[in-house]
């Protein structure tokens, strides 16, 4: 049984952090096997095209811009933001009316530019509000960027189950070994599934100890992890020294995993991360987001890839895991995954079917 | 529908420039998939081989020359230019039966060695008259040879449809807009496909112009060319000043662009260029073609490889290209060799029937 | 007809060489298309494991020792030497009957750690006696390793047909042209088969001639060599100056060269050597084990290397090889190592179907 090829459609992917497209250059990124060329008009508005001309598949990122139009670097059709080509310089200069480049949905929110590859029409109930990453000062928020030669469900494996974290990761989010022996709760609705560990440490993580009342002493901490599809999980994780159950005035990091699969074997990786503590220090907001930048791509980055490289394209459940309480989270997050996407195919099919 | 993977055998091929081969070394080259050995006998005829030793495989390019046989480099069985072994120096030296190694007819013309990859007779009426380039002074004629990842029918493409000179190109050839509003005269025959652009600029191109009786004024030009099967266009670009509809006297440059494929996705692309201007130039002529070699390596190269790694194994018809007037020239050739390849295809199927 | 993909099981296959293999360091192999890690016990006992958690499929070979026990790196469940998972750190420390690792029987012998690949019992029957590369100061023996990117028949057939050493090879072991002519005596038991030659020559093989008791005259030679399933040659050399037909006080050199396939196109080349003079001088053994890994890599290595692009995944007898008198050993190994892997793939169908 091998490697699942199709992505479920009906969701909202991001294409790229807002800052990595401008009014000047055409962006390009491989997403659910597709060329996509991203750039913003000059209000500001961004656009994402196929980036492939209709005429004789040139990539359009190749191209250069004539005002917020796109000129084909190979025989300069020029198309304009809606994929409708604006200019034809070859003989009478008719445009064929297929001369059209399918353009896709794009929406901006939280530092993203999130993308919408499915034919049916966007349904922006299903982007979640994240917008907790925009409240606050821009010295408390960062975001990052990577490209991993592996199957995106890899990624979020690995982000759901966090009992790897004091096995993989070194001393600054260390829990002490206090987190494995701990079986998170559990929370589902029909289309997410979330997970959340409570525990006490000492000192707490040193992400916290600093910034906290008594630095070297035990806190109360959680990890609150939701998965929303197809591939964004967003991570809170805070810490108190109060007495009580509650985390009311609690330090915290509210982080944003999402996952874009550019194809079944690599996927573009995009973090973003904010916080209610240090907020007006830009320096060390640098430093934060460089050292995470840095976890992910030295230490869950090879063995992401090494178990890839085991796996090949062989399904997950065919190779028969082992599972554990660890993995009550990330196997519901699969199986799910799994139902949304076969249910997404079989309504295609019935579609198809009815016309 | 994936790519087609085989390719119009009863054609002659460029398998090397001239130059490229001569009576010291062996020469390899893959073509249609084979590996070709070619050298030149101690008189200087040229001769190809598979390159593959019929005992173990080895290719015998590795191995030595002795006289005008080639020992292999595994084992050291020897074989002449017709492919007979003629020692071997195991046992009792008995030369087995099936010690062959395949010949390929070899053409020396034009600059070019030619090859015959069928096991049909050469028909030499196959190889065009191109000795235009044979005329005139050895200052005034050059040869250059590139390899490109990509499958040759995206250069010939290129070639047929010159309407992306003013996108792709430089000053040098710039037609200053003058050749993309124009639809080109097609000219046809049972195997061949011809076009040819008029218009009029001002100044001509730069490769004319500072040889025309008044550099900066206008001039009328042609582009004239002609595709050969399976992969040759003839190119003719001429610019006057004379008044009237004819060319006589023309400033003008005589090119072959000819590619063989290595495999559906590898490409041999020569180049010939024969002027009848500045002709006893031999550093005129060395800048050049370079700056034409550098043309195709840098500007045509690139949009090739992309459109490539656009299409992957599609076949071009398969993806509804969007056509338009300047695509009727490269439409007619990927037809016209589509219909001799299948042709071809069915007269082997016949023939192994009637056996 | 395609590369056969299967492997005979049931055989000793060299994994290591026994110093690549130590009490700190977890060594890693991919051997018959799987992953294995091999390490030693603290008492020195090598044990060698499927080099992949049962959990999320990470190589535990990046893992961390536990005494002599291996954590994973992921998630850190603890296997033991046998494989069985001793410590399970989430949760209530749980640890799931399938927690399991295959293991691999070892047997330590000539200098090499050897490993059974099947699942049936280990039949250390089938394991040869190689004993001469133990016999003698261990500066008068040797072992290498090299990786080639080529299917490991290959490599059989190139010592199997020791007629390329004239050919292939320099001066050093040259037989200055006596061996090609000779036709070797075969020997068979229905597992093994040998070749030997024997020959005058004037002076002896430079390996040998500066020790011989006349260093320019002439000696008489033998090669004798031994395969043994399913990738094992036994190489023996020796040279002579002693009149009548014999080899008794003769100097000689006693070889191992020993394949396992990682994959089918990627062969791990282990090669051992004991002779039986200059045995006391270690500078001269290093200088040996070099040039002889370097006439492997820079002289056999570029040649097997170009027949496998040259066969691609074609199986060998599908391309009508032109076989000759040298060839009765090489073919005679091919068509006895065809057998037995199909007679084991047969008999395994058999005992699935009386199960």
């Amino acid at each position: 049984m091998t490697l699942r090829e199709s992505f479920l459609k009906k969701a909202w992917y991001a294409a790229a952090i807002s800052t990595e497209v401008d009014e000047i250059q055409l962006f390009h990124r491989k997403i659910l096997g597709k060329s996509v060329m991203i750039y913003r008009l000059a209000d500001g508005t961004p656009v994402a095209l196929h980036d492939r001309c209709p005429h004789r598949f040139a990539p359009l990122s190749m191209g250069k811009r004539v005002g917020d139009d796109v000129s084909c670097p190979y025989h300069a059709l020029r198309f304009n933001g809606q994929g409708q080509c604006t200019h034809n310089p070859h003989g009478k200069g008719h445009i064929p009316q297929a001369a059209k480049v399918d353009t896709f949905p794009l929406v901006e929110r939280y530092g993203f530019l999130w993308i919408w590859m499915s034919e049916a029409t966007p349904d922006l109930e299903l982007l979640p509000d994240y917008s907790r990453l925009e409240q606050g000062p821009e010295t408390g928020v960062a975001w990052t960027y990577m490209n991993l030669p592996v199957n995106y469900e890899l990624i979020i494996d690995n982000v759901m189950d966090l009992s790897h974290i004091d096995h993989v990761h070194g001393e600054i989010i260390t829990t002490r070994g206090q987190l494995s022996p701990k079986v998170p709760q559990i929370r589902e609705t029909p289309t997410t599934i979330s997970a959340r560990w409570e525990w006490t440490q000492q000192p707490a993580m040193m992400i916290f100890a600093p910034f906290m009342p008594q630095p070297q002493a035990e806190a109360r901490q959680f990890f609150d992890i939701s998965w929303y599809a197809s591939a964004t999980i967003q991570l809170t994780v805070a810490a108190t020294q109060e007495d009580g159950e509650g985390f009311e005035g609690a330090l915290d990091q509210y982080d944003l995993h999402t996952c874009t699969p550019a194809d079944p074997f690599n996927t573009h990786y995009f973090f973003a991360t904010r916080r209610n503590h240090v907020e007006e220090d830009g320096e060390y907001n640098q430093l934060k987001i460089a050292a995470m930048h840095a976890a992910f791509e030295d230490e869950d980055g090879p063995l992401v890839k090494a178990v890839q490289a085991e796996m090949g394209d062989a399904d997950f459940f065919s190779l028969d895991p082992v599972l554990m309480s660890n993995d009550v989270a990330p196997v519901k997050v699969r199986k799910l995954l799994d139902r949304m996407i076969r249910e997404e195919a079989a309504e295609a099919i019935i579609a198809a079917a009815a016309q």
